[in-house]
């Protein structure tokens, strides 16, 4: 076959990674404060400065895995799932390897067949939108490959380093744990926070500890992931004013499920994600932090930076 | 049907976690210098002390990605391999998610299917053994279900925060790559790092540069994934004698691929992971590094903790 | 958490798989001859006399096999791709299963990651349509849930069972193949039919031959997949003008590729799935009987009734 | 990079399909009847004269689909399951094909991530062995890669075409379904075989039918994979024989669970496999059969011919 046809073929084919139909339903955008084109969002808040001051927080020299354990079996917002396998390749039947490699070496490898947004997670600003639009007028259709965001990918966010803060909201109101769909206000972070001796600056990493996770994963992981307490559209602005970098929760979506009355559901993100360019932390290990009386720490997290990934298994690391 | 039949099959089937045959190839092997029990390995190294040290390398507010992007038609160890597909659930040929919602919300979703030890990795200690023995004389036909590593998961892992160093070997032998099978030998290791004004710590993650990746991946992959420059098993020894956490390079194997001479290949994998309980860091981004000739820095590492996994996709962060 | 919260956000996920907003892009449509409703087709044309009549072609006892071997590396169109791990679940480092089951079985398993649109493959009546309809009105919006169709699912499909005829195109354009996009027109067929003594009649599975994965797949694989010969769209209306129960084709596709001057690419299968209800067979083993000068054949399909597949991995037999 | 080290890499992970370490637990071993290095067992039975006579059981042109509906969810032999995608490539948030391809094209596509042993299979004669050893003197640690069987993969199956028989075990017993655990011994077959007027030939396909997944599958699928009635270790030999071509029935693993006192738990699998080149047909629709009073019957299976697969996802067609 002539180049040519190969490369006739192959047009067609790569013009669904190029060409652009007229969007149906595109909505109205504005472009971001972080400039036209911008993919990173908030992380532009990010600065030498703030590394240096958030680096000051380690004072005690502890460490925290802000991601729980992902149990392939735990359930996720449907129909996300994920099968893993431990396999020994070449090593069948207790095959020895030292005819291919000249001694007796041993060992295991793994595959995994899952879907990204599962347990800890970083949403990435390509994850979720409004009526075709997502952060910084870029349109769902025309950044969405099947083979990988072509913007807005889980690769392109550098670093989230900075001061982590953590509200708890379940000691607000004087409980283990929030209920699935008990909303959090903005005057209820306002008085939490005050109480809890928490200040809110730019740039910052914004947890709030519900004990929704600790409570019920292990116990009901069915009711887990049927609801959620959390931020309600009011509550994700309050919060998005403070210009943090993140927001995350140990819930598995940050918002209120059912959402308070009168509120659209997962609108928040839209607020977060699309509006204002913070990324958002599901499921975060905060019980620890909760309980140890953490408010503040050195905030690091290091997502495998998978090209065209829209989230990301993660494992934040705070530390104080 | 009684229960009485069900949970007779459930043992059965469950029994391949629980009950061990004799093993026809143990190895002999020493316990852990942790403890016998052990399942973290050189992580034990980490200290308060040594993680508020590392943070106070953090001085001009830099931080670095450590993960290259993975590609997911990147070249692997055979048979490794991935797939990932971006999609829009329930949004099929522009649905509107209205009815369900409330409101025209629209959202990406992502599914992988992936070998974990691809790009950017981290090795736990159940990866790579000896005549049949892991880390800590954990036998691996004991500690490896197919569903998962019962011991020395990489969900077991802590946070990997520590001082990091680089020795930058490609300047140590003044080119810009080494060539694949070029060894570094402890003596090399020395000189460079003197040269460089290095110094190895107790509780380190130590990185090498090589050039290797930078130069090879995208121009040439079969090439990068057919050979690399790296350590010989003297080397590795040499390394495994400062006691650091972990040991890194820019290369997908971290040793010299074809071997040094008289040596074993991958055998470097054995004296840190199987004797010395020390992480491996693969296809590290220290290219970068090595231009700006940073050689010291904080080292922060959370991840994902998928439970009885192998291996992880990883991107450690460093801050100077 | 109550049942009430459960429930409610069940059924806002749910709700995906059932409400339904007004599609933006509804084409006209005509219901299918075999009744509104109908999800079959032209396996509607499958009647007891034709099962009789096709059997009793068996007059040698010859069988064939019209899958070719899928090889997990073989091409297939982008970004289509496959994995496959055989596995020893429990026998890890030859682990022995007389302490699970009482004797020393052993014993082999298989994972894989697929698309189901890889090499020899049926594409059921909900594959492709035409600005968002697909057969007998069915809208892509309406039918399209990420966890399966909802309607023309592969697993509708009754056994393909017939008579089935074989044209053989490239002995009538007098070569061992056709090239990339050499187009097949419906007096191409009609000349080829008549010099090869087939005669087409309703409810058959009609096959061409073009010598094209003969020729091209192990030798150039990208080429067999970046183009092929086969019908142009005046060939595919004339092919469901005898009303067949499928059509297919040693191409991967069936159509020419790139297509006649003046035709929609692929089509013609909107002709044959959308309009007609016809299947299709792609990569059909055809060569085998082109070269024995088997025209004509019981045929029968069974393919694995996955719920909700779209395709699936075919391997029809012949007999005769 | 020089090619020398470059194929010296190759060298090293190819061996692994080449060497073979002394194994560690040979079994003794017979070689096939069908000769030494045949590796599709009973399959050589399929005579012209058998096929021919096969195809004369059609006589009322009745068709039926042997394989049950295949649900994503349905359980399975632990830790086998399955997850599957419908998607609609480039086609992101209605995104029209038309810039690409002329014409506004849409297309459902499909992505799985699944065990092959699930559901109604085909279970080839690598699957299952005793001793380390498999088929015709194939050891396992030679022929398993895992890329994909060596030797006895499932692509090296011709069409399975004869003479289907069903036994109705159910209505032997008198009860709508047989209970886990169950057995059904050679006399217990020879009775109802003679009832029911079923005779026994050198070649056929017999199927039992036991009622149990018709009964609990839907209504307690954690009962159905918990056990099942079937063969006992004698019943599988009195079947075999027989000389069929291969074994089946309407549960997941055609012996009984728990097996008969005395018996080893899935023995005859190897009587079937090993011994005697049998092929297992699992989790076959046999009800409908059963219920019209169908014993005897044309059977037709082509299974995808996927290469080095261990088993695969059937639907084998019955004709009468």
């Amino acid at each position: 076959m002539s180049n040519f046809l190969r490369n006739s073929l192959a047009a067609i084919l790569a013009a669904g990674t190029m060409a652009l139909a007229a969007p149906a339903q595109a909505a109205d955008c504005n472009h971001s404060a972080y400039g036209e084109g911008d993919e990173i969002g908030a992380a532009n808040l990010i600065t030498p400065e703030r590394v240096i001051a958030a680096s000051k927080l380690v004072k005690e020299g502890k460490t925290h895995p802000l991601g729980i354990v992902i149990d392939p079996d735990m359930p996720a917002f449907p129909p996300r799932g994920m099968m893993l396998q431990v396999i020994q390749p070449n090593q069948q039947f207790g095959r020895d390897l030292t005819p291919d490699l000249g001694w007796d070496m041993v060992y295991n490898d793994d595959v995994a067949q899952l879907w990204l947004g599962i347990g800890p997670q970083l949403d990435g600003l390509g994850h979720l939108g409004h009526a075709g639009m997502f952060y910084n007028c870029h349109e769902g259709a025309e950044i969405s490959a099947v083979t990988g965001l072509k913007k807005l990918g889980i690769h392109t966010i550098p670093p989230l380093v900075g001061r982590g803060v953590l509200v708890d909201m379940a000691k607000h109101f004087g409980v283990e744990t929030m209920t699935a769909g008990q909303p959090i206000d903005g005057a209820d972070i306002e008085a939490a926070a005050k109480d809890q001796g928490v200040e809110f600056r730019e740039g910052d990493i914004i947890l709030l500890h519900t004990g929704w996770t600790d409570a019920t994963l292990e116990s009901d992981p069915q009711a887990w992931v049927g609801g959620e307490p959390g931020l309600s559209n009011e509550g994700a602005e309050y919060l998005a004013g403070f210009k943090p970098v993140a927001v995350g929760a140990d819930t598995w979506g940050v918002e209120a499920v059912p959402p308070k009355e009168g509120d659209k559901v997962f609108y928040g993100h839209v607020t977060f994600l699309k509006e204002n360019g913070i990324f958002i932390l599901e499921t975060m290990n905060a019980g620890p932090l909760a309980e140890q009386g953490v408010n503040e720490f050195m905030f690091v997290l290091g997502q495998a930076r998978l090209k065209g990934a829209v989230q990301m298994l993660i494992n934040p690391v705070a530390m104080w």
